[in-house]
């Protein structure tokens, strides 16, 4: 284990995350806020931790896979037990404080507000509102990629690093130079975030909503500035969310090959599948509540579609913003919510779940397994766009499906002790694992993760960054082997 | 597709039904009831229509893979078809009858008792009762593995029908015939039924219901002669039916080998997997039960151990009766005892649920995805009991676990249009799928299937099939591909 470069990046990233908090330091300024004094510290502590680990140079810059990994799991935290101190300097508990940053920077969107302190979320101050929105768009392109785009660091290094923080069973290069494809991917991420932002303040959302709204949209997030989510918003605003969370849900390599005017390349078997599932998740739940209205809720057949579109693209980009508390739905609609949520967004986007890629390649294998009972002498791969895939990936991605349920059961059991609802507990394990954010009953869209114990907070933050980093980071950094000499 | 053969061999499955009659017509003429006619009239049409079939002599008895797996799961469902008949003659709906015998046959038991013509199982004839415990023994050991022990048959077709039909990933050969392998699984069987049958009337057990409940345990099914299943009886027919359910859970490969004085072969990874999952459930839900014990219910010590050895016995075996009303217990004991309805019992026993040597491999599998990342130009496979286990069984194991959560996710989706709660619904598949009984909430242990509509029940149906057959047999049978000429 090369531990000189460990450290080294860890420098980096709270160098870096001093300079986020710039962000949140600019609205505190900006709106007069007393918040300002805690970012300043927050920032100064980075800065001087990070300086401290960056005093000696490595003298052996390699790195492994293996440090690849170890890197991105602890820098992710690292930087969320630094961007966790705001919340505590402003009178959250540190468990409370770490799970909320956590569930930023992972882009879940679960949250432990309101609080005794904060009765509402539009209690916060803006600065530490807008550091919650900050660091879901910080969180969502992968804050290792950012940094990998503006440090001089070695190509093999990057491509382990990047294949650890990237969504997705695997990782396209785009250009040659991983360096490079770094920094089309954030510019990408940066002008479609950029373009919502100025959509939405067409649309009339006050400038700071707006701009919280765009971050927390482009991460696939879900944090929001007010205590009803978009609700309040007029329809037009709804209807450009909807749009951008299931753009911010696609292979981003996907709009660099429309960039490249390579249509056909670009709209891959991903992102048809994709898309297939959200139009028939749509119209299935607009039918179930257009058709069950009138008890409890009364909806048009426009705003059961509106409705429908909302909570589909909210869950399967994993976003979690709420228009609507679905937990008052028809059980086949929750069901197929509950569904998407396992499903997730496209490989290579900010969205999390098992992502629709690893879905494709699962279904195939099945089909294909049953061909092969059929005729057993058969020994063709399956294929997808064309191309074979390899058995290590169908292999690595079985065992990924694997490594989730164990860790999902595992979770699943040590939060039943807090004595909450099955329903309750499954879906809190799923909104978290999958970095969505709400899920149903006490964790409803209008409900909170406060009422679990710490022990509990500490399993969500956990799945929440087995979900981010795509668990075997995780699971490696507690593997004993990992740490064992090369 | 050898169709001949496929015609023969449901000939021959409905000729042995017809035997299987017997025991409800004697149970009929002993007890004088009007039953009678009913097994009598299946009986004859079992009789006729088997007959029928094996008018004409195939000309090529030769079989492949494929044959042997649509033989497999076209015979469960004429058997079930014509199982179904005396429940039928005796007013209970169609689909209700399917419904009770397919969960019969499968070792479900799973129930759709108390209708309005029967207020509680304790209000159906004996002979109906017999024919449900029996068919619960016929179906746990398998109808073909049994015919296979008679009938002279290639042995090329008996090694194709016996992997379709017995539970496991993989099917050893215990002597090199296949027929003696039958025979000898059958013989072990059946000496500890006749065991576990002395036993109970030796605590005192009524005759009838001590041949029931063996026959139920035996076969890890579960109906009951009782509106309460085993809570009625002593504490010491409790304790015996905790030790056969387990005893009947266990790779009947296991007791050959004892037989053969090879106690190291016979205590195996998976039996030891199994025990251990075995004590620690219930101490982890003897402790929380006995914790919380004085609201609901109030357990002593001696009590709190019992209840949870019933419960988790029931549970893993797949069996299902019931002597407490698990689903009033703290959320951690409920939650512990859905995930043991999902692992089940060790292969080659009759016991369902996805299998303790399918969780052994895939547990293995990802343990070594891990070593792989660490030291990626590893290439040893893993291995079970000092045996390498082939890639293409892992791969199979996989797909075999994507099927399922496939199968899992569309019979939740259908059945959560009749808009019962998601307790109720996932635990309803995950009964019939693991061929448990009983689930949580409304199906929970004092609970019935009754109030599903009927496409639901029939999902059930289908879902029970799919556990006991394990899946793919009843996948080909959907598949065109199957029906297309060789």
């Amino acid at each position: 284990m090369n531990f000189q470069i460990i450290k080294r990046t860890l420098g980096w990233i709270l160098l870096f995350e001093a300079l986020f908090f710039l962000v949140p330091i600019i609205t505190a300024i900006v709106y007069k806020e007393a918040a300002l004094v805690s970012f300043l510290v927050a920032m100064s502590l980075c800065l001087a931790v990070g300086a401290m680990l960056l005093i000696k140079k490595p003298t052996n810059e390699f790195i492994y896979a293996k440090e690849g990994i170890v890197i991105v799991a602890l820098s992710w935290i690292a930087m969320s037990i630094f961007g966790a101190l705001p919340f505590w300097f402003n009178g959250v508990d540190f468990v409370d404080a770490l799970f909320e940053t956590v569930s930023g920077f992972t882009t879940t969107g679960s949250t432990i507000f309101p609080t005794e302190a904060y009765p509402s979320v539009e209690a916060l101050p803006k600065s530490i509102l807008i550091w919650r929105s900050f660091s879901h768009w910080v969180g969502g392109m992968g804050v290792l990629v950012l940094i990998m785009a503006f440090l001089p660091l070695s190509g093999a290094r990057n491509m382990h690093i990047m294949r650890a923080e990237s969504p997705g069973p695997t990782v396209d290069k785009l250009v040659p130079r991983v360096k490079t494809t770094a920094a089309v991917l954030y510019s990408i991420y940066f002008v479609m975030t950029i373009a919502q932002f100025v959509i939405l303040l067409c649309g009339k959302m006050p400038a700071f909503d707006a701009l919280n709204t765009a971050f927390a949209t482009a991460g696939t997030g879900g944090f929001s500035v007010k205590a009803d989510g978009i609700a309040g918003y007029s329809p037009f605003i709804q209807v450009v969310t909807i749009i951008f969370m299931l753009l911010f849900s696609i292979n981003f390599n996907s709009y660099y090959l429309l960039l490249r005017k390579k249509p056909k390349e670009a709209f891959n078997t991903e992102v048809k599948a994709f898309l297939i599932i959200v139009l028939v998740a749509i119209t299935a739940i607009a039918i179930n509540i257009f058709v069950t209205s009138g008890k409890i809720y009364n909806y048009t057949l426009g705003e059961s579609v509106r409705h429908s579109a909302f909570s589909v693209a909210t869950v399967i980009s994993t976003t979690g913003f709420a228009i609507e508390n679905f937990d008052l739905w028809p059980v086949f609609s929750k069901t197929i919510l509950v569904i998407l949520m396992f499903i997730g967004a496209c490989a290579g986007s900010t969205g999390g779940g098992i992502k629709v890629s690893r879905i494709v390649i699962l279904v195939k294998g099945m089909l294909h397994e049953l061909k092969l009972m059929l005729h057993p002498r058969q020994v063709k791969k399956i294929s997808i766009d064309k191309r074979p895939v390899e058995n290590e990936t169908v292999r690595t991605v079985c065992f990924y499906l694997v490594a989730y349920i164990l860790i999902f059961l595992a979770s699943l059991l040590v939060i039943s002790l807090d004595g909450f609802d099955l329903t309750t507990n499954f879906t809190a394990v799923s909104a978290t694992i999958n970095n969505v954010g709400p899920g149903l009953s006490v964790v409803g869209p209008t409900g909170t993760f406060q009422g679990f114990s710490n022990v509990s907070k500490l399993v969500f933050i956990f799945d929440m960054l087995v979900g981010r980093l795509e668990i075997f980071p995780m699971l490696l950094l507690l593997t004993p082997a990992t740490w064992k000499k090369n």
